[in-house]
């Protein structure tokens, strides 16, 4: 480091990129185990505990580590093994069960918050371009946080849950269409139907492809991944699978977590479930921290030192809980009071794609810049808020 | 990709850095696994499957991949937790047994490619000061690939794998000294001995310190990985270790992978020393084969097509082939014959700190682009060349 640099004369010139990254993985795996030790102590979700560590050590406070492009990976992988882990406590069976309320979930969630993004930025006198953007950028739900919570608390294979999983790959398929739609507004200046519908026709394809095709293979022929001839240990190739449906999953214009959790889907289908748990245990200790801590890296508290962004922060935040709240809530209502209640909390989490359509429109112009901060905390805030509010839920 | 952003006509936005890193690290792992399962069926080692998988899949056949900054992470993760689970598989205790002859076989190591280097050089009318970098050039050991192959043979635990540990030590803290010389002389033009002696005392006083005292806490307090109170598994507070003391050592101009080491054999004081195998396992299923796999990507064969280039590349490979086996095999043949031998075999492949040196003499123009080229070429090949006949001379 620089005082050691200083110290001894000499630019230390193997001290080169792996140094500073060890550096930084290092610290972010210590303040993660801290934050989550104390949060653990008082009681509370340790994730949250995680996130705040993020806060600490980034830019935000103490400006030791900040989020590069190496933690992002991390952090990517991070969620994309908790949604393998996920996939792999999950039963195809138990997710068409629910397959009804899950599509309306979906489909209600996503339209609640589009149509009162939309009028509320029209009613503050913006233009229909940039309310088009505000409304999409408020429909995403992103699961991570609330796998996480979920596996916390032992309640993964409740309907409730499994509810809120299928809910979130209709949901992740409606946002790629409206990503598309919106990129196409922002760069063309209008709407390419027949190649949005390929787009459509493709996730589709792919999530009922590998969805079905994959756990029926692999139920038929449960010794896939471990036959002795193919391989000693069934980890490497059940991770080659959750990496290789991400990233097609990341391709075609999905989340890299829907093809991460469909990999564990697959994989739960083998007979040994078990060995396979123990085997990827230590990947999910690894790396989901990254993607935790790497959420508090993200918050910048300064971008909100604006009293008139802070005000807009709050009013979007509001809304963004309310109406995936409300659309979910109604849409499970079928499933009872309580559990109408999970699904709805467990839907709020917005995640990078609402990010991302709102960078979109920011460099497009079509979203200013206060605005682009503005969403980027929304989506750090519904986030944080749900933890909490899952758990006192899931409590009554 | 581009043929389906071709095919759909718009520009996916979500398919962003993780997409690509996702695929490529995809690519890597089945590339790894396919190798390595051919190469166990011809009865030669995985890890060379693994390397020449590298070399199909990149730059210089199909193309595929790139070596770029975050596979080099990977890389190097590898082969830090290669070294932490080798750390893992050896005692303090071990090493002190064999200090004296490890001591030697790193002295001895360095000085012959020294020499033989500088002396080379001079002979094909170098000037003095490029005379001295291709001799530095030609002195680190990287011990990465020796302990994947006598892990592989399950041979750590004897004599002559202990004293390759030890030496690989001694080598690095020389090869330091020598690196932070080379670099004094090619950006100031002189050699500051006084910061150098600082850099030194650094160095070693990290090592012992480290290395004793840390090794003696652990065997005072063999809980202190996993206090029920201080966490439930003992995964993290180790790897968090194994990077932290990793950093460190990078840090001071050491290699990552001393720290990862030293950080193993602290671990390996603890109780059940078992258990954390069991954990780590995993671990160090996932990343060495990034460490493998990098090496082939690494390869340029194009860069060899000139035949004086090749001629050189052949020259200077067999002289630190035969310099360092010499060095080591005459201090270590107290051993006896057979272990004299896989000592001299186990310290012949260079790693990065070669190529390190290299790179600083090309910058500041003593040494030309196709000797950089050949050192390269030089670090590799003793690296290729190593698993074969060590696990010839092993099985004498």
């Amino acid at each position: 480091m620089e005082p050691l640099r200083i110290l001894t004369g000499i630019p230390l010139a193997s001290a080169g990129p792996t140094a500073g990254v060890l550096l930084a993985l290092f610290a972010v795996l210590l303040a993660a185990k801290i934050g989550a030790e104390l949060f653990k102590r008082i009681g509370q979700p340790t994730l949250i505990g995680e996130i705040l560590a993020g806060v600490v050590i980034g830019p935000s406070v103490l400006g030791l580590v900040h989020p590069g492009e190496t933690l992002q990976v991390f952090a990517d992988l991070g969620v994309v093994f908790l949604l393998f882990w996920v996939g792999l406590e999950t039963r195809l069976s138990d997710i068409r069960e629910v397959g009804g309320i899950a599509t309306r979930v979906g489909v209600l969630g996503m339209i609640l918050p589009l149509v009162a993004g939309f009028g509320a930025a029209k009613a503050f006198g913006d233009s229909t371009e940039t309310s088009l953007f505000v409304g999409a950028s408020l429909v995403a739900t992103s699961v991570g946080i609330t796998s996480a919570v979920l596996i916390g608390l032992g309640v993964l294979k409740t309907r409730a849950a499994r509810t809120i999983l299928g809910a979130a790959v209709i949901d992740d398929i409606l946002a790629m269409v409206l990503l598309a739609v919106a990129t196409g507004i922002a760069t063309e200046g209008n709407v390419d139907v027949a190649s949005i519908a390929i787009v459509l026709a493709i996730a589709v394809a792919f999530v009922v492809f590998v969805g079905l095709g994959g756990t029926r293979i692999v139920a038929r022929w449960p010794d896939v991944f471990h036959a002795p001839r193919f391989s000693e240990s069934p980890l490497l190739p059940a991770v080659i699978l959750c990496l290789g449906l991400a990233a097609v999953s990341a391709q075609i214009g999905l989340a890299a977590i829907i093809g991460a959790f469909l990999a564990g889907m697959i994989v739960a289908e083998t007979r040994d479930r078990h060995d396979f748990e123990a085997e990827i245990q230590p990947l999910y200790a690894f790396f989901p921290p990254f993607f935790f801590v790497f959420i508090g890296l993200s918050v910048d508290i300064a971008a909100f030192a604006d009293l008139e962004v802070l005000a807009a922060l709050a009013g979007i935040t509001l809304l963004a809980i309310v109406t995936k709240f409300a659309g979910a809530w109604i849409a499970a209502r079928p499933l009872g009071r309580r559990d109408a209640a999970i699904v709805g909390v467990g839907m709020v989490p917005r995640g990078e794609v609402g990010i991302i359509v709102a960078g979109i429109g920011a460099t497009s112009g079509v979203i200013s810049q206060n605005l682009f901060t503005v969403i980027v905390g929304m989506s750090i805030l519904t986030t944080l808020v749900v933890p909490p509010l899952l758990r006192r839920v899931l409590k009554t």
